[in-house]
């Protein structure tokens, strides 16, 4: 049965990836805990591509449209998808929300799923990448104890990186472990709050775009 | 399908429930964020209560032996469950861990779920009570975004006050989230790292071990 539901998911993700790539279009997969910053560092991306990159969003919660909100403040077009009981979004409800966002050709569209750090990493939306932002006040241990996730990610957002003089977390552990699960993940260090290593972040989106085209 | 999973689960949840009722056993189920400190707050909790109330610990990841070992550190006999791409526990495996646990009688079974604030609010353990740890990090809106957890949880434990002067995070504004969601949560202030609030928690623990006999 859970194999069913994943082939039906692979294959609408399939799709998905078409009508992107038909668009020229870049889709990244924002997964991560609850609360490690995906919303805030949508936020700062969106204001530091304004004017050079067209970004739309789909923000995937439980309940509530807070962070639609917050995200259409911050300048972009979005779409809210709640998922109630559900733990995760799926590639037909990212295929209803691109419909409805209707990117431009050579936009980038941020898919911002429901925080958490296990089911989301099963189901390919039809993305680029996902891209996992961790925050330093979870623990340095944690590429090894949710691997899967790690693993399925090809970047690694570190942030909150303004909170390590007041943590436990020692940043070359967390890295050797993250790159013993995953030796090829590109690792972003920054804090969305205060700015740092946005440039390099928003950088990377801008390399991508390139190759969308 | 996922009803008739949820059903069979409700039944062996029922059968733990009666297994530790009959040994006057209590049993508190700890769901959380990846990240937000149940270990610590563990090993806090078992240090505090030695000599007073025995604990037995079942430690619920994804992989890796870590928590069990810093549990065993502390000076408690712990089960470890790896649940591989799982994303929660369920009664079967906790079923299997309370017969290798043996616990004795009036101790305390603490079962640590995996890290994940939605899959694990559907299943009950026969637990007496889910204690969801939230950290002061993880932002003042989860109780209106998660309120699955927030509702199925009896107590609601807010970790890492001690990081309040560098966050951005109001309290009042968190609990009165939390109360609308579950109006009758009970809540304690802690960190689980500097010891604030941990007599609190576990004056509460030991009242609920009085009424189970």
């Amino acid at each position: 049965m859970e194999r069913a539901v994943l082939e039906k998911n692979d294959r609408l993700a399939a799709f998905n990836r078409g009508w992107l790539a038909g668009r020229d279009v870049l889709a990244l997969n924002l997964v991560s805990s609850p609360g490690a910053g995906k919303t805030t560092l949508l936020e700062r991306t969106i204001r530091e591509l304004a004017g050079h990159v067209a970004i739309r969003v789909v923000e995937g919660d439980q309940e509530t449209s807070r962070d639609a909100d917050r995200i259409r403040a911050a300048g972009a077009e979005v779409v809210q998808i709640n998922t109630g009981t559900g733990c995760h979004l799926d590639a037909s409800m990212v295929a209803r929300a691109l419909r409805e966002l209707d990117p431009p050709r050579r936009s980038v569209v941020m898919i911002e799923n429901v925080g958490n750090l296990v089911c989301p990493a099963l189901f390919d939306l039809g993305e680029r990448a996902k891209a996992l932002i961790a925050s330093v006040t979870e623990g340095d241990d944690k590429p090894i104890k949710y691997p899967y996730m790690f693993r399925a990610s090809e970047v690694l957002v570190l942030n909150k990186i303004d909170l390590l003089p007041h943590v436990q977390f020692d940043v070359d552990q967390f890295l050797a472990r993250a790159r013993e699960v995953n030796p090829r993940v590109r690792v972003f260090q920054v804090s969305a709050t205060r700015g740092d290593g946005i440039a390099d972040w928003c950088g990377w989106i801008r390399e991508q775009l390139t190759q969308a085209g």
